[in-house]
């Protein structure tokens, strides 16, 4: 199956990047693709960029659509071009899913509409305005609601990238990315310390 | 402070994105570079490819330098020229790191020698093999020694980012960036597990 992940200007890289460790370690299973709406070189928001290889619109029907969050989405939902792309994509997808505020872009496309979701929970305010008619789970690491999974901020779209690898190829080949990414799988419940009096980050891309 | 972070081709994706995450949302502290031996675009172990900011040749003293694995790693350890300007490179950097088998290539550049160091517990006899004269620990999750700090695999170059930001920036920061990357830190002595029966990976990057 193919994981093509969706990357734009100010995108974060661990939303992007895990994912793509856990799916790309089992290659006889999976292959790994950037997309965005230009082929080309992106910035993430932490400044390193990588290269889209296809334009969204070269794709046709996603094995699995995967979209990021970072400060990028704070724009993105305003860009209907966008959206209307990742509407049509996550149509004819196998498995929508999302790390941390890539489920705001799903849920202002109305991909999410009646379903279940999360995002991360230091932007879950944001998040939720995005998608009103999205039913938003406050505390999981992520969600799973049919062929959409959605995961909360930043590293939690590691574990649910083994969760889908474990749904799609069993628990063996999840067990055996984990062990040799030493890699300490959280369960689906896990919830993260969210103390928002933290202080000492500014312009942290999607903790604005 | 400027994080040089070296890609090389079949870099693994997590050992540069983990740390470039931690150290990228702290971006008032840090800011992350990727340098490789000539400037450009650079595929990864996994497929997705990064650009190279800077070259080797143009980095005089670095703040912290940073060299991760990957399936790269196995022929590099053969490139003289490589090797040489890592040590260069190393001999006037304020903090030397590695992430994996990161630590095999300053083992071999001769820049461990009589330190103490980790790798990715999958590698170990290998990474070994590259550095008789260091003094290599098997069971922790990095291991700090002066300026030299290696970590474990992939996925611990995570906590061993976020240790060097609390050394430097102080406990808050680098408590602030885990929240915000909903990221669970393992203590320097965490120790996963290390099953060599698990199966499915073939050709999978650090792990061959």
């Amino acid at each position: 199956m193919i994981v093509s992940i969706v990357i734009f200007p100010d995108f974060e890289l661990l939303d992007v990047f895990g994912p793509a460790e856990m799916f790309g370690m089992a290659r006889d299973h999976f292959t790994v693709e950037l997309v965005a709406s230009e082929v080309g070189p992106v910035a993430s928001s932490q400044g390193p960029s990588a290269i889209a290889e296809r334009s969204l619109s070269e794709i046709g029907e996603p094995d699995i659509l995967l979209v990021p969050g970072g400060f990028g989405t704070r724009t993105l939902v305003y860009n209907d071009g966008f959206l209307v792309e990742i509407a049509r994509m996550a149509e004819s997808a196998q498995f929508v899913t999302s790390v941390c505020t890539g489920s705001a872009l799903l849920a202002k496309a109305g991909v999410l509409d009646g379903k279940r979701a999360t995002s991360n929970k230091n932007a879950l305010d944001w998040v939720m305005a995005q998608g009103p008619q999205v039913e938003w789970d406050r505390g999981a690491r992520w969600v799973e609601d049919g062929r959409y999974w959605t995961s909360s901020g930043v590293s939690a779209g590691m574990d649910m990238s083994l969760a889908l690898i474990e749904k799609i190829e069993g628990p063996d080949l999840a067990r055996s990315v984990a062990t040799f990414a030493e890699y300490d799988r959280k369960p689906i419940d896990w919830q993260s310390t969210n103390d928002r009096s933290l202080s000492g980050l500014t312009q942290s891309g999607d903790t604005e």
